[in-house]
């Protein structure tokens, strides 16, 4: 007890020291969970192989409290991983230790540090443990008391309930105080015990500086069987420093030069040299299976398909090949086609519920632990978990996305349903790949490319049946494009995916009558985009029209002009710019003037004084 | 009682006989809810006058089931105000009655249709009945058994028992149904009940298709003092039709003409011309404050101040000119400064903890009762609430955002906390305007000129402290630009905002030093945007770089593009492409390319080979 006693005054030592040092950081919430997690790395629970952070059955930290990051690197070097000198470069530029966990440091399970995402990035870690991997290890979470505000916490929790995950533990450090003041609910323990029983969990309230009640508590919650199990901690923000202790106005400071040489002196003399020691794990071997191969494609050009069934069907053809492959969905697989898979492997199928920010959460958990989450849901509501999103790429997820129930083109339903920002958001992502396949060959062909590819990848999908415009044996890259129409005498390139596309190809026919020649191209990969074919278009032609099912701001549009811009052309952008609303897909496509009845009107524009070529050049089609 | 009973016929006939006539809709869903919105609107308890819906003392009634539209427009129509004729066009094109509810109809509060908001909305409307009108209207939400899936209910709910709200009413339609299939609970309703009570809510279950429950619980639920009260109801999905009735596979699907005959046939003979009363609201008036005028800006050249910080004075500042103003934080008004708002006018403030997701949602609250929310937290943490800001746009919201620590240059805490893609998220929203000031003046001006404004706005504030740019007396409007360096030798523009033309201004003076001349302009208003300006500049320039603190996808480089593509001209754009992390701000800027440095790079490149001019023309300066 005295050895971890040393440890945890060890760990406060650096977290103070090292925050005055960097000249920021959070040293008072370090030091409220301090005793907390030197009793669940250092009493006996924690089974992890230091040599190996990689170890499938190490059990996994998750710091969802990233600000607390003093105190998660302290934690290491008391484990003998870290150096002080390491520590001491806290918060630079270059160091692994940055301001926030990230997984530069190679102990760091995920990134953190937009609150309330923990709990659900562990979930999936759980899930996998339980159902995919079949493995002991555990899974914990430190949350703040702050952070339960979030409503995905609360996701997170009814999830884990509903799953039994009972190697999930989470801990909450009650230390009352939030940024700015005090939290809705102060010390009232009993608030927090209330509502995490009724969504399911065990509940052990202890006091958490208090090294006897932490051990048992910990040792309590490896004992759970059937349920997830949250401790609650009583603690104080700033524990163990008089003047910092319990007192508003020291979130996010750290201590000055004067301010620390204080500290040190209350916290008294501390033992650098001391080192806790962790259990290995067991070393069970996951369940695995062995890749196989994914049956051909095959569609037949008579019947249009939606490209969202055809996700559906990728998702159960190549499951074989890709064995690693696990899929999600928020309530919506009858819609999105994901239950075409969950009919044949219902056991690597999860359903999420209405909850689309865990959802996301769970994935990374599960792209964490090497499985490829392929997720849906309609494209609109991916926006509700644009956060999760954007904070999984510090994560460097693995996570396939796909939306369905694209644009103005799904009609009736109206607004709300329409994703129409969701080609801008998933394009903001660093090295992500945005793919929007028009028809089921390609939209088949794109799903295994995900599968394939390495990092986040988005794909759009449409409500509506659209006719089959490739062959079966047709392949369809990442950053690739395919040029549809195309002769020497286009007036204008057409650059449309999905619904458009076809508008675009119905503009081609009736324009070809009246003896004017465009270039229809399917830009089925938005990011990365296929610059080349897209400059070869705008030389020959001289100018390009976009046309999407999407907002103007981050769309094709913008994605093209990106491409070009070095070598502008004109470039004219139709797309959703008028508010939408409820009608038949049709109306809908020319209220917005995004139809081919638009794109007619455009090239007519655009060639009004041009001269009719005087000699047709041949035509080339491609299919 | 009987009298209620056929009007719940009516209802239920007019929801299955529209969603037949428009082929789609949710007639099973509408169906479950029949008896229980029958008792509030015309069981006596709710309040309304029919004629002026836009009365202050009017009860509100918010559908956050939107998808039970067919209920909700034949509801009005039992009140005599939607003919039959209306009632046939639901879900066409051009009609008010789309596919769920939106402000297009005279009697929908807020546009529902993404589940899991309509009680954020609640909290917002009833914040202002009990704080700011001080008015005894209540407001009602209707929420399905599914939604409560979704975290952003229980912030809502947390949220409603903090402050207390007696006057919200919320009305759980357990159907036990989601779209395919059972929910996580079922019929169980004390899993609702317990959950629900421990978030700090007066619970009523009832079975809620028994009239005189209905009306008993409706009763009671006016009577609480203290607390927010929730009606959670036992209900059957497709009630009163024996082949739909609680049965899975029927959600979202219109009856077939055959279909639709057997049911009406069951329910038997209709009164159409039944119509319920509803009760008129007192006159209270609403608690008022005259406008006054505010105090003019100032500050002094000498001293740099945040832009954030500017933005929290200027709230302050500007009270008295726009009295309907309210101000909203995510417990981070120490950051964003709206803490210089509270001080001085704490009833004006509400804390809403970290739940950005409810803060937006009872924003919209408040702007749909008249008042200019104001509502602020880290521009990174505004995309947990992308669904409630896209959702908002469908209200028509008169919502003002902020968001602080914008970019990379926020330093040390790293790439969780550095608000990336916010430009690219607000640009999304049709009609939306993006502000993003370079120095405290601007930033005031700024935020007079939000308040102003109808609609959407977005402010993107910076961390750190910058020099004043600006004379006190400047101003700035929305859709404006500022050119800040200009000659008639000007070899490229440099278009950038915030930090970056701090930046800009560095590389314009060291570049003067070799003899090259740039031309800067300060682009604070990102959209709209400033053409004329850019347009002029591309004109002269013939090449310009924009600069930003921001991914590159939807970002002001895009912006620019999408201004200037019919008169295109080279543009290069530098911003954020490689993965942000913890660092001095300006190792940060630099390590993104985005630095004075990376600008002098990039315009020496473009004007490698070019002679320096022979004679140097005046330079026009404009500050």
């Amino acid at each position: 007890m005295n050895h971890l006693e040393n440890i945890a005054k060890f760990i406060r030592y650096y977290s103070l020291v090292i925050s005055t040092e960097a000249g920021s950081g959070h040293p008072t919430s370090s030091l409220s969970a301090t005793d907390l997690m030197t009793g669940l790395m250092f009493g006996g629970t924690f089974r992890y192989d230091l040599e190996n952070p990689k170890h499938p059955n190490n059990d996994r930290l998750i710091f969802s409290k990233g600000h607390a990051s003093p105190l998660f690197y302290s934690l290491w070097a008391a484990a003998g991983k870290v150096t002080e000198q390491e520590l001491m470069n806290y918060r630079k530029f270059n160091s692994p230790l940055e301001g926030h966990p990230t997984p530069a440091f190679r102990y760091t399970e995920a990134a953190t540090g937009s609150l309330g995402q923990g709990l659900s990035i562990g979930v999936g870690m759980a899930l996998n443990a339980k159902f995919i991997d079949k493995l002991p290890y555990r899974t914990y979470v430190l949350l703040g008391d702050s952070e339960l505000a979030e409503g995905s916490s609360w996701e997170a929790m009814e999830i884990a309930a509903f799953y039994k995950l009972n190697s999930l533990i989470g801990i909450v450090d009650v230390n009352r105080l939030g940024q700015r003041g005090e939290t809705m609910y102060g010390h009232d323990l009993t608030v927090y015990k209330d509502r995490i029983s009724a969504f399911g969990w065990e509940t052990i309230v202890i006091d958490g500086h208090h090294m006897p009640q932490i051990l048992t508590a910990f040792k309590q919650a490896t004992e759970s069987s059937g349920k997830p199990v949250m401790i609650i901690a009583n603690t104080l923000k700033g524990k163990g420093i008089s003047f910092i202790e319990d007192k508003n106005g020291w979130h996010g400071k750290a201590l000055k030069k004067d301010e620390l040489t204080r500290a040190l002196k209350e916290l008294g003399p501390v033992d650098k040299t001391i080192r806790g020691q962790i259990q290995k794990p067991n070393d069970t071997r996951p369940s695995e299976q062995k890749p196989g191969t994914a049956n051909p494609v095959s569609y037949t050009a008579e019947k249009p398909v939606a490209t969202r069934h055809a996700y559906g069907t990728a998702l159960e053809r190549i499951l074989p090949q890709f064995p690693n492959m696990v899929v999600l969905d928020a309530e919506v697989s009858n819609s999105t086609f994901s239950e075409i898979f969950k009919a044949k492997y219902p056991e690597r199928f999860f359903e999420m519920y209405i909850a689309e920010q865990n959802m996301v959460g769970t994935a990374l958990g599960l792209s964490i632990r090497g499985k490829i989450p392929f997720i849906s849901t309609f494209a609109a509501f991916f926006t509700r978990a644009f956060d999760q999103i954007r904070m999984s790429q510090y994560s460097h997820a693995n996570i396939k996305f796909c939306g369905s129930h694209a644009g103005v083109s799904i009609g009736e339903d109206g607004s709300s349903q329409m994703g129409l920002e969701d080609i801008a958001m998933f394009r903001t992502l660093l090295d992500s790949v945005v793919l929007y396949p028009s028809d089921a060959v390609s939209a088949e062909k794109l799903v295994e490319n995900m599968a394939k590819h390495r990092g986040t990848v988005y794909m759009r999908t449409t409500r509506k049946d659209t006719p089959i415009l490739y062959r079966n044996n047709d392949s369809f890259s990442i950053g690739g494009s395919r040029v549809l129409k195309s002769s020497k005498v286009d007036s204008a390139t057409v650059v449309a995916a999905g619904i458009t596309l076809h508008e675009a190809l119905k503009a081609y026919e009736e324009l070809k009558k009246k003896g004017v020649f465009i270039r229809v191209i399917d830009l089925y990969s938005i990011k990365p985009i296929d610059e080349k074919i897209l400059g070869k278009a705008a030389k020959d032609t001289g100018v390009i029209i976009t046309v999407e099912d999407h907002f103007e701001a981050g769309g094709i549009g913008e994605a093209v002009q990106s491409a070009l811009t070095k070598k502008p052309v004109p470039i004219y952008s139709l797309c959703v710019r008028k508010m939408p609303r409820s009608g038949k897909p049709e109306e809908l496509l020319d209220y917005e003037n995004i139809s081919a009845k638009a794109i007619i009107a455009q090239v007519k524009k655009l060639t009004k004084g041009h001269k009719k070529p005087s000699k047709r050049k041949s035509v080339k089609r491609k299919r």
